[in-house]
């Protein structure tokens, strides 16, 4: 059974493995918001502490035959360098189409990666047979007593790292880390709320409650793969219909503004699911009104493209970035004019496409298309009524 | 005179105003290398630190005047901010070219900011003509003790968070930040080496040391903008000359390399002036073996947009990413063929474009272009030797 005892034992465990993560202020997210900062975990999320804990406590016999895990993601590398720190051997399944990236992640923290034809479900049968075959323990990435106890020691950290805390924040996919938190910080400091954060696009523990009882969502589909979690576990719901106090939803648009504003002003790199618990409190789902409120930032591990494509898409719909455009006459000069027109609004241009054989231009004219760097919307909106006032047709969509 | 106590002096006044930022391990960048985390310094930048300093230190007569700066980057903020938790009117003149996000988060932290036509050399001069008509404090971004003084808060801060350093790897600009740290440091443990930093394309301080006098380069260029300083300051020259063990430099594409390490391996987000000493170890003009070394990460403000082309550029040259071009014959079936090839050498395929009218292809084939996820160089030069064994012509380039 989960204890606050276990949870110190797990702290005691993780002393010399994980790392004492940063907690500090976020101004410019919000006037009372903190980010505990798991990301920069060792590992690059939360997942270490749990699995280090399990492997940590299984018997010499357990230890001597070695720990399977089915995952493509963080809990992987979790435990392959707990279970390489430990001396021990580990396995793990990953379905065949897993980015690169992770599997030589967790190969090079030292665990044997198996890859299986097919989908999650089909690397998760073969984890099972495999452990059958060899006796391997399996570590299951949250629904297990001694996984939450090691996720609970982020509880302990934050009532150390910020005594007045009001409210604390966190992502849940299966269940695992906030049931943890939630059980450390109400055992100790009651009336600490916590509240959880799922993607709108994977809400099974949302949807669960509502049901009071585990469902299973028969899709999942958001950006943020690490909550990406069709069903909670049995004992991680009845931690949180007992400890959490609300859990709220998402969109997968708020966590990539989320990830942006994050990289911009705090100068940190989260994945999606680290950063659904800012989105949720940038986008109003928690109220962070005199209320010191500190998001468990819970990982960084997100694919260096997608981020690059979050840049882009994140200037664009804010409108620091935009697209402009328009005609001009095929004739000496009239470029200049044009971009006269662009320069005297304030705007700086990134690119220029002049093109003289475009389909929408007729035979005198030219298609010009402008890449701006803009201060917002508004300023998008002056600029294109400047265009227009001075005679330019705007032919964006 | 810069004086141990004057930096006693600038922590007690930093206290409530600076963030103790945080210093970790970065073993993925070396075995024994730190980070000192100053790119989560508010305004996120080490800046904040002396300029708030140097303002503190104003007759209540020069705070009832305001102060002025002429910069378009992170002195701009840190003396905004300062100025404006003092209660004190503060000017920054800029080049009018300026990035629309710097002038913006400027006046966002009270600044009034002026934008003068021209480069930096325009707005300098403005800043000196506002400063005789108003009597304004100059707040000079390096080359004043007091400035120094502040800075040198992070030597402090890092022979308390490790105190068995044995090197500390720091970014030269003007000299400042170095100056303060080297400082602090060898004032306190001679023992512990300091190493500084610049970007090969504006290397003043190192010239500058060859010529054992400060000098001034015709021109510079860098992506580390935060360090393009044509000519040291001479109390930051002199102080280098003194208390800095040795100068090395660093490449552009060195220093876009550290900041996607950073981001990929640590999480962080870091301008090129603050990547620069994490490229100086990974490129190995700075021998780590057997030292614990702390790279001082002196920034985090660093355009999103240049962040995203770094990415792209970066993924590209380790292998990460890899575009092949290559012809099929125009009938059914062939790209299926083609694409099987690929699959089969376990890369990912990012994106397709099967071309049928390209100049490149003759009247019975498409040109295919793929870009490809893939492990490394090796993994690349497999397919594309797999390719030619199948009887496909390489187009590229």
């Amino acid at each position: 059974m989960l204890s606050l005892e276990m949870i110190y034992d797990a702290r005691r465990v993780l002393k010399d493995v994980a790392r004492l993560t940063p907690l500090y202020q976020a101004p410019k997210i919000g006037e009372n918001v903190y980010i505990k900062a798991e990301n920069l975990q060792l590992t690059g999320s939360f997942k270490l502490r749990g699995a280090c804990y399990k492997i940590s406590t299984l018997t010499p016999e357990e230890k001597a035959k070695g720990v399977i895990a089915c995952s493509a993601g963080n809990h992987a590398q979790g435990v392959a360098l707990s279970a390489t720190r430990g001396g021990i051997k580990s396995i793990v399944c990953m379905p065949a189409g897993a980015p690169i990236s992770k599997v030589e992640a967790t190969k090079n923290y030292g665990a044997e990666v198996v890859l299986v034809p097919g989908v999650y479900d089909d690397a998760y049968a073969m984890a099972v047979k495999l452990t059958e075959e060899h006796g391997y323990t399996f570590a299951h990435p949250f629904n297990d007593e001694k996984v939450i106890a090691g996720q609970g020691t982020i509880g302990l950290e934050i009532l150390e790292q910020l005594e007045d805390v009001d409210q604390v924040v966190v992502p849940i996919g299966g269940g695992g880390l906030i049931s943890g938190v939630a059980y450390a910080i109400k055992s100790i400091k009651p009336s600490c709320k916590v509240i959880g954060v799922q993607a709108a696009g994977a809400a099974s523990m949302y949807v669960s409650r509502k049901n009071g009882e585990p469902t299973e969502l028969s899709s999942v589909a958001t950006i943020a793969d690490g909550i990406a979690v069709k069903k909670p576990g049995d004992i991680t719901f009845a931690i949180c219909e007992k400890y959490v106090d609300d859990i709220v939803t998402v969109k997968d648009d708020e966590i990539a503004s989320a990830i942006l504003s994050l990289m911009e002003n705090q100068k940190t790199v989260a994945e999606g699911a680290g950063a659904s618990p800012v989105a949720a409190v940038m986008f109003g789902k928690v109220d962070t009104k005199d209320k010191k409120t500190v998001c468990v930032v819970s990982g960084g591990n997100i694919d260096v493209n997608m981020l690059s494509r979050i840049i882009t898409k994140g200037l664009t719909k804010s409108g620091r970035i935009s697209e402009i455009t328009t005609k001009v006459l095929d004739k000496p000069g009239q470029l200049i004019n044009l971009l006269q027109v662009i320069s005297d609004t304030g705007a700086n241009i990134i690119s220029v496409n002049h093109e003289r054989e475009d389909k929408k231009s007729d035979v005198a004219s030219c298609v010009v298309t402008m890449v701006l760097e803009t201060r917002d919307i508004h300023h998008v909106e002056e600029i294109e009524n400047s265009l227009v006032s001075k005679g330019y047709e705007l032919l964006n969509s």
